[in-house]
């Protein structure tokens, strides 16, 4: 019997109409969506972004919904990763194909390279459909553009030694969920006496977006900064 | 008279599934297509991409197409964007809604950025859909992940001296159009002593896609690079 095939698919960052064409129709037509949550009670934000393409179904699917917790010990961790693995193998083993749904991209700090990489060891066919990442669309929503001709952009995830290394080589900061850091994040900027432009957005291109200059004060965890200097008085 | 909108839309890389929904939505109802070429015989790729979606209109459109010559002198290239935004101002004036196209997003290094500054001078609505960038189309074409957990990520549109004062700091590494300047490319990279993946993807997810392990040779204008150290073995 043909075996299953996985697919990571990027649901943008929220606007259900910010997924691609490709994303939509295979989200009709597969046999099954994993959407991993973070708890137990919390509703998974990318099957938020789904859920009107797949009320357009008429058939059948499963809807397998993993937790993958927010904690920092690795060999926990790996114990969550590997019993997802577990629950799309038995899938993919009877035939079945599996949308693997992420908020943003599968490729940019999604937790689809952790299940992706046991699947691909098993010898199942996995295929990537890339998505909008936060940051271009918060980037569209702010109404700046990110890079220009010959400049830099630098992507960190969280605040550390290695930003304050990189700062005076680059033209563009883009820092995902900066509520976790955002007084170290403050000081470290401003510290730069170029000229720039800060903007932070939370919860992008969702109904409750909220869109404002400079730093993020509150602790809402969709929030991603971005720090444009000014290409005129740069070093 | 109300005055028309400019939407500045992503195409993304080259499959014109990877269009968003409300790009291709917004594609089949403006009634400007602006489609900037880069010489008087080439077709652009990015109206290329969106063509299918146009086929399926009925109803009467115009394409716009400036030309946006690929040149290094700044008042001259000053004078075709003004060229270009004068167009679509004469457009927008009528009440006309009209939708500049950008391979990848138009946020990260596209034209969109000069003729939206000229435009919203000009006092006009815009707004910014974004797309699909070339690297993460680059990274799900090649099946690795750009970045996971504290990792950073560095996008550069050329090599120049800032990229060997980068490099020691983070994780993966994006090179735009790398066929301009491989060999300087291939030396800086191989100079850092951590373990790498390097993969370079032409014309990605393109009929003519093209992947392969380590630098590319030939001088194909659509090629990315991605270098990404491994996580093990970084300083």
């Amino acid at each position: 019997m043909k075996k299953g095939k996985l697919y990571g698919i990027g649901v943008g960052p929220g606007d259900t109409e910010l997924l691609t064409i490709k994303a939509s129709k295979l989200l009709k037509t597969v046999d099954v969506i994993c959407s991993p949550r973070s708890a137990e009670s919390k509703p998974s934000i990318a099957l938020t972004i789904i859920q009107p393409v797949l009320d357009e179904r008429e058939d059948e699917y499963e809807i397998v919904d993993p937790l993958f917790p927010m904690i920092e010990d690795k060999s926990e961790l790996n114990l969550y990763w590997d019993h997802a693995a577990d629950r799309i193998e038995r899938r993919l083993e009877k035939g079945l194909n599996v949308a693997f749904i992420t908020l943003g991209d599968p490729t940019i700090f999604s937790t689809f390279a952790y299940v992706a990489d046991r699947i691909s060891k098993l010898g199942f066919e996995i295929e990537v459909v890339p998505g909008i990442t936060s940051f271009t669309g918060c980037a569209a929503a702010s109404g700046i553009s990110l890079v220009e001709k010959d400049e830099i952009l630098v992507v960190v995830p969280k605040v550390d030694d290695r930003l304050e290394k990189i700062l005076p080589h680059a033209d563009t900061f883009v820092i995902m969920k900066t509520s976790r850091h955002s007084e170290d994040l403050e000081r470290i900027i401003e510290a730069d006496e170029r000229e720039k432009t800060i903007f932070s957005v939370q919860n992008c291109t969702m109904p409750d977006e909220n869109i404002f200059k400079g730093f993020s004060k509150d602790k809402k965890y969709l929030t991603t900064t971005l720090v444009k200097f000014s290409p005129d008085k740069k070093d």
